[in-house]
C-alpha cells in the first residue's frame, strides 16, 4: 500500500498551522462533528496533527477531545506537548486510554501512565490483559530520567547461529508483527545476553548464507535500566548511534532505545541549564500565571536574601557614601560589570562540565585560564571606566580607585565563574543550579567592597 | 569478520580517559614510536582515540599527530573537537590530508577542507580524481550551516520499478561500496526527482516479489540543499527522523543527512542561545586566554555603556542621594530583583521562540501571562521588600517608596522580558542576541528612575 495519495495539510518548514485548517476545526468542534474531526486528523501527520490541536484555545482543546473519545488516534496523543496531552487524558473515557496503552510502544505507553492519577491507573491497567499489564508495570518501576524509563520492549533479537537469510526470513514471517522502526537487529545467547549487534544496512549488504555470528560487532553503548537519560545521550552523541540495546542488572537484553528520544533529552538537558543558569525552575507555552509565578518565585526569594546582603556590604561605608554622593552614582557600574563578568566564566564553564570537557587537567588549565583572562579584562576596562570616571567628575584620585575596584573585581569573577560550579560539581550538585545566584552575590559583595573600601582609604 | 576480539580500551561510562594508557602514549610520542600509536589508536573506538587524544598537553598533540602522519586514521581526526582538529590539520602532510578527503564521507570531507587555508586546499585538491574534486568543491559552495553543507552525497536511491528483492540483490552486489550506515533507501524516478522512501525495516519485512513503489511512503522531511541547520534540525525533531533526504532547487536528489549530524546542530543551538544570553560568543575547552579575551570583551564593552547610562539616571537624583543615603544603600536591591525577573521571563521566551511555540494568539497569550506574573510576584515583593526595609530604616514612607518602585519595576521587567525578544524577532534578528542586554538595562533604568523619582516626590 502506498500513502502517496495522503496530501500533507501543511508544509513542514511553517509549523504555524493553516489559518483556514483551524477555522474549519473549531466549527467542527462547534457542531460536534466528530466524523470530520477524526477524518481529517487521520489524514495528517500525528506531529502536524498535534500542532493544530494545540493551536485551539485551552478549552476548544478539551471540548475536541472529548467529542473524539476514543477516535483520537493514540499516536497524536503521544505527540501533544506535554499539558495538552495530561488534558487530554485526563478528558478521555478509560476505554480509549487504555487503548491508547495497547496501541503505543511501551516507552510512550509509560508517559500516558505516568500521567494518571493513582486510583484510574490501578482501574485501566486492571482493564488490560496480564501480560501488557506486567509489561507497563515493569516499566513504571524504572526511575524517572532513567534508560528503563525510556526504552521501548519492543525489539528484534535473534540468535547467533542464524543466517542472514534465516533472519530475513523471519522478519518476513512476523511482518506487521515488528515494531515498525528499527535500525538494527540484536544477537543473544540462550540466556538473552547481547552478543553483538547486526546493523541493517550490513544485513541488507550480506549474502544470505553467511553467519550473523560472522557480521555481529560489538555494541558501542553500554546502557542498563538503571542508567541516566543524560549518561545515556552523552553515547548516543559520542559514537553516534541511530538506537541501542538496554540491558538489565543481570546483563539480559531487556530493551531498545531510539535516538528521537535521544535528541528530546539533549535539548532538555542543554535547556535545563539555560534556566538554572537564569533562575526559572521550568518553562512551558502552556503555563499558566500561577505556574509562572511558583516557578520564579523562589528563586526571586533568594535573589531578595542575596540583594540585602549587598546593601550590608554597602551600608558599611554609609559614611563614606554621604560625603561623596560620586560613589553612590558609579558603585553599580563596578557591580555590574563584575557580574556580567562572573556569569560569563560561568556559563562557559557549566556547558563544559555538562559536555564532559572539564575533567583533571582540563579543569586547571581552565581556572588557570579564567584567572589570566579575568586579568586582562579587568586591566582592559579598569583603564576604561577609570578614563570615563575621570572626565565625568575630573577626579584623578576617583578614577583611580574605580579602576582598582574593577580589576580586583574582575580577577574575583574569573575565578569564581570557575571554581563555583567546580565546586558544585566535586559535591556531587548540578553545577547549573544555584551557581548563579553564588557567583552573582560574590561578584556583588566584592565590587561593593573594594570599590567604597578603597575609597573610603584613598578619598577620605 | 567480527570485531568481538577487540577489546575496548575505556568503558564509555566513564568518559575520562585511562590515565595508564595516557602515560603509555606520552612515552610512545616521546620514543617517536609511531608503530605502537598507530596500533593503539586503530584498535579504539575513534570517538575514543579522539578523547585520549585530546587530554595529552596541546605541544605532545601535535607532536603525536606529527609522528603518526599518514598513518592517523581519518576517521579519528573527524572525531577530534574543533581546535584540535585544526591543529592537526595543520600538522599533518598534504598527501595525509588528501588521503583523508578521499576516506571520508563527503560530509566529513568538507569539514576538513574548510580548515585548510586557501592556497593549501587549491594544492591538495589538485592531487584528488577529477571527481571527487568537483564533488569536494560542489559542497563546498553551498552556504555554511546550510544542509547543503551538513549532508553527505553517498545515499542508496533506486527506480520505483524495482522489488524488494531486486533492491537487496543490488545491495548485495554493491557490497562495501556502500554507505556503512543508512537508514533508508530513496526511490527515484529516471530524472532523480525523490518518489519516495522505504525504511530498511520495511523492505526487511516484506517478501522479495513486491514492488518498491508499492511500500513506499511519502517522505515527512522537505530539505533542500539552501535551508538552514537550524529548521532542519526542526523536522527531524518533529518527525524523529534518523536520516531525511536532501533536494537540490531543481527538486532533484542529491543528499542525505543523518541524524547524529543533527544531534550536534540541536545541541549547537540550544547553547548559542544560552551563550547570547549570558553574553559570549563562543566557548571551547581548548580555548586560550586571548580567544576568551575576544569572546567576552565586546559584550563587556556594551555593558559597560549600558551600566553608565544607569549611572547617569542615578546622577539626575545626586541631591536627593546626598540627602538621604539609605537610598544608596537600597537600590541595589530594586535593580537587582527586577533584573533577575526580566531575564526571567526572557529566557523562556527565547527558548519559546527557539521551538516555534510563540506565534499569534500564543504570543499575545505569554504577554498577557508575563504582566500578569509579574504584576502576582511583584506585589509580593513589594511587601517583602517593604517589610525588609522598614525594620531596617524604620521609615514607613521610604519602604513605602521602595515597595512602589519595587511593583513598577517588576512589571516593566515582565513586559521587557517578552517584547524585547518577540520585537527583535519581527525584525528578522535573533532573540536571543543582545536581548539580554536590551532587557537589563531597560529594568535597570526604571528600578533607578522610579526608586529615586518617587524618593524624591515622596520623601524630600
Amino acid at each position: 500500500m502506498t500513502d502517496l495519495s495522503t496530501p500533507q495539510q501543511s508544509a513542514p518548514e511553517t509549523p504555524n498551522v493553516d489559518p483556514a485548517l483551524l477555522d474549519n476545526l473549531i466549527d467542527a468542534v462547534d457542531e460536534k462533528d466528530s466524523r470530520w474531526l477524526a477524518r481529517t486528523l487521520q489524514r495528517m501527520h500525528p506531529a502536524d496533527a498535534a500542532d493544530l490541536l494545540e493551536a485551539l484555545p485551552v478549552d476548544t482543546f478539551s471540548e475536541a477531545v472529548e467529542i473524539l473519545g476514543g477516535e483520537l488516534p493514540s499516536d497524536i496523543l503521544i505527540e501533544l506537548r506535554d499539558s495538552y496531552r495530561e488534558e487530554a487524558v485526563d478528558v478521555l473515557p478509560d476505554t480509549a486510554v487504555a487503548n491508547a496503552l495497547d496501541e503505543l510502544d511501551s516507552d510512550d505507553a509509560t508517559v500516558i501512565l505516568e500521567d494518571l492519577e493513582d486510583e484510574r491507573r490501578e482501574r485501566i491497567l486492571d482493564d488490560l490483559a496480564p501480560f501488557d499489564r506486567a509489561q507497563l508495570e515493569r516499566g513504571l518501576a524504572y526511575e524517572e530520567e532513567s534508560a528503563g524509563r525510556l526504552m521501548q520492549t519492543e525489539f528484534v533479537a535473534v540468535p547467533e547461529y542464524w543466517t542472514v537469510g534465516h533472519a530475513i526470513d523471519h522478519a518476513r514471517s512476523l511482518g506487521e508483527e515488528l515494531p515498525e522502526i528499527f535500525y538494527e537487529i540484536y544477537i543473544i545467547d540462550p540466556a538473552y545476553r547481547l552478543m553483538g549487534i547486526v546493523q541493517l544496512a550490513t544485513l541488507l549488504r550480506t549474502p544470505r548464507d553467511v553467519q550473523l555470528a560472522d557480521i555481529m560487532t560489538e555494541p558501542l553503548s553500554d546502557i542498563t535500566t538503571d542508567m541516566d537519560q543524560e549518561a545515556v545521550a552523552f553515547q548516543f552523541q559520542k559514537y553516534s548511534l541511530a538506537s541501542a540495546p538496554v540491558k538489565d542488572s543481570a546483563g539480559r537484553l531487556v530493551g531498545m532505545i531510539t535516538v528521537d528520544d535521544m535528541v528530546d533529552v539533549i535539548q532538555e538537558e542543554a535547556n535545563e541549564d539555560l534556566f538554572s543558569l537564569l533562575n526559572v525552575t521550568s518553562a512551558d507555552g502552556a503555563d499558566t500565571v500561577w505556574d509562572t509565578v511558583r516557578s520564579r518565585a523562589p528563586w526571586l526569594a533568594v535573589n531578595l536574601f542575596t540583594a540585602f546582603i549587598a546593601s550590608g556590604i554597602i551600608s558599611l561605608f554609609e559614611g563614606t557614601i554621604d560625603r561623596i554622593v560620586a560613589l553612590a552614582i558609579l558603585m553599580p557600574v563596578v557591580a555590574a560589570l563584575g557580574g556580567n563578568a562572573g556569569s560569563q566564566g560561568l556559563v562557559v564553564a557549566v556547558r563544559a562540565i555538562a559536555e564532559r570537557q572539564l575533567d583533571g587537567a582540563a579543569a586547571r588549565r581552565a581556572i588557570l585560564r579564567e584567572v589570566l583572562s579575568g586579568f586582562v579584562n579587568g586591566l582592559m576596562f579598569a583603564v576604561g571606566v577609570g578614563a570615563i570616571a575621570m572626565l565625568w567628575f575630573r577626579d584623578f584620585k576617583l578614577s583611580l580607585v574605580i579602576g582598582a575596584a574593577m580589576l580586583i573585581t574582575f580577577l574575583w569573577a574569573g575565578l569564581s565563574g570557575i571554581l563555583v560550579p567546580l565546586g558544585l560539581k566535586k559535591l556531587g550538585a548540578d553545577p547549573a543550579v544555584a551557581s548563579s545566584v553564588f557567583v552573582l552575590t560574590l561578584t556583588d559583595v566584592m565590587a561593593f567592597f573594594s570599590f567604597l573600601g578603597l575609597a573610603t582609604l584613598i578619598l577620605l
